[in-house]
């Protein structure tokens, strides 16, 4: 997908909004465990009651992962469906991947041709060589982690390297990258504070944000600082949505979270200076 | 498996190889693709021919992911057989992952509990909260990416975090992380001249050490600044041997190579002031 029609899809539905479809088998309601694929049951229903509300949604490797071969069958199911019924969405595999060039190479192949996706997450520790290849596939994007949402974020992004945060220069560097026009980057809802100082850097490039809700990001903070003329965010929300209740109503539950968001959003973008809907 | 298990099978073996099982099926023998899972029977084939010169096998993810579900099936076969028919063998599962706690917890149970490896390669980048759920499995493995093997390394990880290399920092900070004994480091070998500043840090901490042969690392050299008195090291060798041949006589060619690299690891040991055999 290019990034001009994610754009047009946001203005479209007023919405930057990305569901985390972190999908656990513990929280789930308990009717589905009846499924013959309950995971795959459960992201269905989700994404056919908020498709509308959000512009994409971003499974969480691990939690695929976690079930072996039926949870990579849940995960292939899960980005079939959703490309095939709704290729207006943009699709985040949050894999945050990253090995020497010949190894990412597979990881991109795996994410982007295989599976299908519009983006992956990507580390940044193992440098260009481990990233590049990623970035070689048209209209894919490649999400750089910068400033993560956790406490541990602390331990090295934000500390001085060569006079520089850690975060400042994994962006710096990337810009430098072959095809970084296919870059993003991952900046978290808990540390909005810093978004300022981020769009100094990369004022044009979209952000995914996690961290809002759950872990205590606030939106408005992150319109204010990282909102631009072209949006430039995507924020995310996992747990608040998805399970907002483990009832038969589970689905309709979550897009009422998920309209609550959507409004919200709409209400930052209509006010916007920068942004002109 | 305990790291006194390790230890006591490469001193009966004289061997500290680890093989890398990257199993790339445009490069397994041609006579294979007929089987019903190309990618399992070509590891067999290799894992039964090679499983006495070695102490360790190290599937990279990413080669199995890059064929979805069917190559995941691969990956959770190879590691049954080999719990199931050598469970005297070190397992690693070249994972390099890392999130968020919750999510990094998903990923522990998934390597560690559904698969049972004995140990995964985890990326530093997001700290402390993404390794510890890792760490608090009991004679389980975590391998944290220090010093890696390829050029990306100097972006950042030689680089001074407050006036300490960056990797060094990896190094000292995970000291203070709870239940830290049960990490272990990857150290590339194409960066065997730091390892006598790294073992001031990590005197006794066994170190995975992939780029000896493809890569162009030294033995000798990684032995030279590397090895301790408890052993310290597994040296990974993929592609030079398991692509050693892709005739019918692949399996018997990778252990010709496996097994040069044995003679080169008995003799290291035998001449080692610091190791008693």
């Amino acid at each position: 997908m290019t990034t001009a029609f994610l754009i047009d899809e946001i203005r479209r539905k007023e919405s930057f909004l990305c569901i985390g479809l972190d999908t656990d088998l513990e929280r789930i309601p308990e009717h589905l465990l009846g499924e013959k694929d309950p995971i795959f049951a459960f992201n269905k229903a989700i994404i056919d009651a908020t498709h509308h509300l959000c512009v994409a949604y971003k499974p969480n490797t691990a939690f695929y992962e976690a079930y072996g071969v039926k949870g990579w069958k849940a995960l292939e199911k899960t980005i079939r469906y959703l490309n095939r019924n709704y290729p207006e969405i943009f699709t985040i595999a949050d894999a945050k991947r990253g090995d020497i060039g010949n190894t990412s190479a597979r990881y991109a192949k795996a994410f982007f041709e295989d599976l299908g996706f519009d983006s992956v997450t990507i580390a940044p520790y193992m440098g260009r060589d481990s990233v590049e290849p990623f970035l070689a596939f048209k209209d894919k994007h490649t999400i750089l982690l910068a400033l993560t949402s956790n406490v541990g974020a602390f331990d090295y992004q934000t500390r001085l390297l060569e006079g520089n945060e850690l975060y400042k220069q994994v962006l710096e560097t990337s810009r430098t990258y072959e095809n970084s026009e296919n870059l993003m980057y991952v900046v978290g809802a808990t540390k909005a504070s810093f978004l300022s100082g981020i769009r100094q850097i990369v004022p044009d490039s979209f952000l995914l944000v996690p961290g809002v809700g759950a872990q205590g990001g606030s939106l408005e903070e992150v319109c204010k600082y990282g909102l631009t003329h072209n949006v430039g965010l995507l924020v995310n929300s996992s747990r608040g949505i998805i399970y907002a209740s483990n009832n038969v109503d589970f689905a309709k539950a979550a897009a009422g979270k998920a309209r609550e968001l959507q409004m919200d959003m709409s209400m930052e973008l209509r006010r916007s200076k920068r942004f002109i809907l």
